[in-house]
């Protein structure tokens, strides 16, 4: 996977083969030999800069089914969780798979992740976003969660839920989860964090803590500073929970 | 490193000697041979359980010898950055070492990070935090950064900045970034971002955002649910740039 | 009632008599004859100055049983529901007698409130504390509210509840309200106004709003300018709704 | 001023003359002896009931030639200061006139609000505003405040600023204040705030306090309860002090 970033800092991912813009064609031997920093150019002259690819760009650009985790929310868990290089997490529903993506990202080929969808329609598209990646420690379950998980017991650093009756796979997340593994539960609506409140309580989970995170950004026009008057009022709880 | 936690989830940090407790001691053979999920018991009879190591855990049991950086804020960086496994960061200062910890378990042995500190009072503290941990992807310099950077030239996936006055080194640290390489700078005053927004445009750096972050935790009690009454009403603003 | 301030912006308030301080008495005479901006001086010559009277210092100084409402709290309904010079309120429970006073303040003379307080013990300390004022606009019912309100139909501009189980007298509080008059109802929990939503519904209220405030305050020190790290992360729950 | 709500809650002023409406016209002589709760009806049918007067449903419908005040930000201002029947404030500028008839409202007709605007296009459309009033504890002032108050000295509650450059009526402000009379001034930059903190110091104010105030709406749909995902993010920051 290869990104470049017009002068408007539009952003395109490309593959190794040749790239048709509106104002025309980059080659694919151009693409091919194209390191971060290149400037490529379509036959026409338009100037194309090439970056780091970075896991946030490409989740932006790919196909999207349902709305997605923002990244404050995906860097709430991973701030919170301590998850890094190696951890092996499992998490469901998958949706368009931008978590999968941002934590297979972390984890590296020395860690996992392993999502469970039960869509089919999703899990089609899905694949076709981790195509566009070089990841090789993803495994992708086109499965009823409520069936169980087909991890080991003992085995998981973190399993993280995005579903709407998350309670259902509380106890089975138990089982899986290292002593000191963590849960993570993503929840629009009070009622549902208050059910997963009583359901991790009893299936032994300890330190239980529901957050809810608000980013605000702030805007400096001509000397004049101030936050937005536009934020997100809210995206969703989160609820975490520790195996100990 | 292991974690062993008691019955009220108070967390200590053990190495491979004797273990020491109010209530009797944790040979050394059977701290060797602990494994996660493992429960250790003193002679006189008290009980410990093993627990998977967190960085978390770690952070929150090392020396302090200043303020260090919130979960939120460290989690609100590598989402909105995308940075994972691989990834190359410099940052300054270094403080305590909370961040540099916690990006090193991050982004793995195929990653790296370099952090830079003026006091050599810190360095020392820091040192000693890091030699309580297994890794080997950290460069720590006990170096003004004002001098430069040691990094070549577009070699850098992020560079984080906490200091007083991080406008001496945004132009150097452009230099060090890769092409599409992020830039963060965590302030908690209004005028050190209102310098670092000049700064960071003046550099070439494109995609400014000025973030903040809060989190707050709901609780759960007899079955009443409301926000926590205390919560942090601010810790520090986060300013984000790309080279482009 | 008068307030006096020291050097040290204490506030105290006076009635027509002798002022004994720590530092010295202040006449009988003096206090009658004070005016605002006049300082006094006790016989060992310690200074205060008389101010305007403000409802919310002799808030702050009067005998609390209980927490009670916050001026950001009271001021958020006053802002949504309008209420002014002549409105006529209806409240339950009185608490500390807080929130009466705020609006006994607003109303005025051609205004009304009236509050209902079960608690005997309660009654008393709020007695004491509408004896320290001038209002004549005041009644205070020492009844269980559930028995119904004494007011007649159509009536009233606002009630306003602060119960443990609001649900109860919301029916009645329709009656008494005239046709474009305000309900609101404070309540520090989610179960509470979940209860409060769904009855306001069936008695017939409309433009139903749940609203939530937070408050949060500035410093700067030194030319450093932040948001203060300490706020409230709640207060509570305020509903608003109206008879249409 | 008479108001009246239709099916669906949509509000119209009435005046004292025939309305017309889409669906016919309601007669001269049945507005005249509406009350409120009663229902007037179009020669075709439509039906409308009449309901009590409330400040903020006039200003929701008079005409505006800038944004206005918010309810939430009025109602600060009214819940830190106290202010109540009888008060005298004074205001500048007018803007539309919202905060104006806000705070006639409470104010009464033994307290007083003069408001002073410098545009005289704006004082227009301000003066139709009051018209629809039934207030007579209103001046306004088509002036330039920066040439001085002319109210006397220690004789005002409340000054309230929104004006691009307010520090440069401060002084003046403090000079009409009653001791103990509060100064509070909105304002939507942070630069605007730092410049007023500093000429209050100057001025000789006290309890010098910025705030910002937050209102966040929440919803219940089908049993589902979640805090609105739209809320302002920023309105501005209102900064209070005290002649002490």
């Amino acid at each position: 996977m290869k990104i470049i970033v017009d002068k408007k800092n539009r952003k395109y991912v490309i593959h190794n083969t040749e790239f048709h813009t509106e104002k025309g064609v980059i080659s694919q031997e151009d693409i091919i030999n194209a390191k971060v920093g290149d400037v490529l150019e379509t036959h026409m002259g338009k100037k194309y800069t090439v970056i780091e690819p970075n896991i946030n760009d490409y989740i932006d650009l790919m196909k999207r089914n349902c709305s997605i985790l923002l990244p404050q929310d995906l860097g709430l868990i991973t701030g919170f969780t301590g998850i890094g290089y190696g951890s092996k997490i499992v998490e469901s529903g998958t949706g368009a798979g931008s978590s999968l993506l941002f934590f297979a990202n972390i984890v590296g080929p020395d860690g996992h992740v392993s999502s469970y969808e039960i869509r089919e329609d999703f899990v089609k598209i899905i694949k076709e976003n981790i195509s566009g990646t070089d990841f090789k420690n993803i495994t992708l379950y086109n499965q009823d969660v409520t069936e169980g998980f087909k991890e080991e017991d003992n085995s998981i650093d973190l399993v993280f839920l995005d579903l709407p009756k998350p309670g259902e796979v509380i106890e089975d997340a138990y089982r899986i989860l290292k002593t000191g593994g963590f849960i993570t539960v993503y929840t629009p609506y009070v009622e549902q964090f208050q059910i997963v409140n009583k359901v991790l309580g009893k299936s032994g989970f300890k330190n239980i803590k529901i957050r809810e995170g608000n980013v605000r950004e702030l805007e400096i026009k001509k000397n004049k500073t101030r936050p937005n008057s536009r934020m997100a009022g809210h995206t969703g709880y989160i609820t975490f929970a520790r195996k100990l």
